[in-house]
């Protein structure tokens, strides 16, 4: 089968399952801590006022894009700024911190959608400068509610499910209003030109199926919903969610990031075919040696296949990777599938069996 | 079906996968934090001191069960215990901690198997009272070298699989360590009298399953087959280990523990029917309003069916539990079970189909 050559970037195209010159890769953090020169422009002011700051945010998005051979750029942004009138902050090795936690229905009142002028302006400036996709990001509503009830990061969000088992109302009102929020923010996103969204439902992992389908999935539904009309790809992610994966393929996400504890080829016979999968290298990999690191990418790619797969790790970079080991995994996935896409040229479905052994034509 | 009346416990029999009267219960760290009596017998000395005293740690261990009507008793003792020798320490609200992490070649020579006696002498005084079964443990070997070579607990395990990655043979040789530590441990415990033995493989899902078994599963097998002559159940437990259950399966575990993540039929569907199932109560649901509580308790006894079943929380009981919830939790998954055995009894194969489909006969 040969590929279709396909007018727009190869990021999109593997979004919507579209055949692919080679599979593309971006990775999730790769604005941050582990540059250098993100550590130089931010320097000891917070998170948040860099945000705040168009010149620097589409700066620090852009590094990575200069350093790295990765098929889209990720704002760089936090999925709390939409949040900050809600009087929640960023904690230099902590993360959002709230100095008033969620508490009952009256805190409903000061959860309200506020614009964020600086983040619309931010992907304006991104979008007349960069060559791949941009893509615009915030967080899903059990992720941004744990924020707010826990007041801080938590490792069993118990604070989180006794308000959504006990007080039932206030929780789906909660989960409304938030994805009420996410879907604004994401929609002002759009408007001003990305090209593709994720939700960071980072957390939402930590809740049984059943819990997640009843109490937090008709929240993500209405976000993802809302952008339906939008026709940019949907992507939904978080950690610990191998038992969530169907959900958020039924709920309308088009890509579907898969951390690193399930095996891709695993995430596909829950997801079905109708999404793209996105991952799920372990971030730990990347402080491995060359050649560990190298023989874990394949076995990434060779889970996949060769259709519907974006490369990404399984979560974000971690502060401690050198950018040298991601410039040559890049070029690494993109020479490995672009070998194997021209196998596949060569010798149709044959070369497409090689290619799921994992033999390189 | 009629039950066979048993001679043995209803939790030894349920690790066996026989018929019980009723689906047995313990609860992870039913010992400790939530009950006040605990706190009292604890006071300002550190959990190993408590560890260290026979008299205090059976004291302990009998805590919980005078207070709930528990099928098993679980020794109180901690997954670190056999390697002080090592320099490791609980630190109060902050778990394991090492003075000199694990580096390099020269500490294997300080991670010698160690007698504790002192854990020995608890588990006598303790079946000379018991009249439920007594549960002995230990760490699992990736759970262990976590705290040794992190230093203290970890998010990412990331200086863990460095290590492991980078220097596969001083790995291997500190799994094979581990795994003899473990085993010795087990064995004591199991001479002095514990009726089964639980491996907390607690951070193992922090693994790509490929990893797992490549460069753990080995030292977890060890300790597995160290075991088979002893005829006590063995159960294997990790958070996160959805794509571990049926490796644990196949490396020969009796009881397979699940988190709250996985539902217990779709656990059931990568164990095979080779094991019995032990779970999975979000630990968090007991700080739920008892009709919440009641019906998750419900949900977790029809997705595991009647046969090889243990039931438990999917992780150890949080401090903040109220130890009333608990009790009630006990009374209600005996009742519940009893009817539902006694429904099985008088309508046979259709009486099950009730059971599968959550009404009680």
């Amino acid at each position: 089968m040969k590929p279709v050559p396909s007018s727009q970037p190869v990021f999109l195209a593997a979004c919507r399952r579209e055949p692919v010159p080679y599979t593309p890769v971006w990775f999730m953090r790769q604005a941050g801590r582990s540059l250098p020169e993100y550590r130089k422009i931010r320097g000891p002011g917070s998170i948040l006022d860099a945000v705040r700051n168009p010149e620097a945010a589409a700066e620090i998005t852009l590094q990575p894009v200069r350093r790295y051979a990765v098929d889209a750029a990720i704002l760089f942004s936090d999925i709390v700024v939409p949040l900050t009138d809600f009087g929640v902050d960023v904690a230099p090795g902590t993360g959002p911190v709230v100095e008033k936690p969620f508490r009952d229905k009256k805190d409903l009142d000061r959860l309200r959608v506020t614009p964020t002028p600086y983040v619309a302006e931010t992907v304006r400036l991104l979008v007349r400068d960069l060559d791949v996709p941009l893509i615009g990001f915030a967080g899903g509503p059990f992720t941004l509610a744990s924020y707010l009830v826990e007041g801080g990061p938590s490792q069993t969000y118990a604070k989180t499910k006794e308000l959504m088992w006990s007080e039932p109302e206030l929780w789906a009102s909660l989960m409304d209003r938030l994805a009420d929020i996410t879907l604004a923010s994401l929609v002002s996103q759009v408007e001003a030109g990305v090209a593709a969204v994720q939700i960071f439902e980072s957390w939402g992992g930590a809740l049984a199926p059943l819990d997640y389908k009843a109490s937090v999935l008709p929240g993500l539904r209405k976000v993802l919903d809302g952008l339906a009309s939008r026709k940019v790809p949907r992507i939904v992610f978080g950690v610990g969610t191998g038992e969530l994966l169907a959900m958020f393929a039924e709920a309308g996400a088009d890509v579907v990031g898969v951390d690193w504890r399930v095996p891709l080829d695993v995430a596909r016979g829950r997801t079905g075919y109708g999404v793209a999968l996105q991952g799920n290298l372990d971030p730990a990999a990347c402080l491995a040696p060359w050649a560990v690191l190298a023989d874990k990418a394949c076995g990434v790619l060779n889970s996949a296949g060769p259709v519907g797969h974006i490369f990404n790790l399984g979560h974000g970079v971690l502060p401690a990777t050198e950018p040298d080991q991601l410039s040559r995994l890049v070029d690494l996935v993109h020479s490995l599938t672009t070998e194997g896409r021209a196998g596949l040229e060569r010798t149709g479905a044959e070369g497409r069996g090689a290619w799921a052994r994992g033999e390189r034509p």
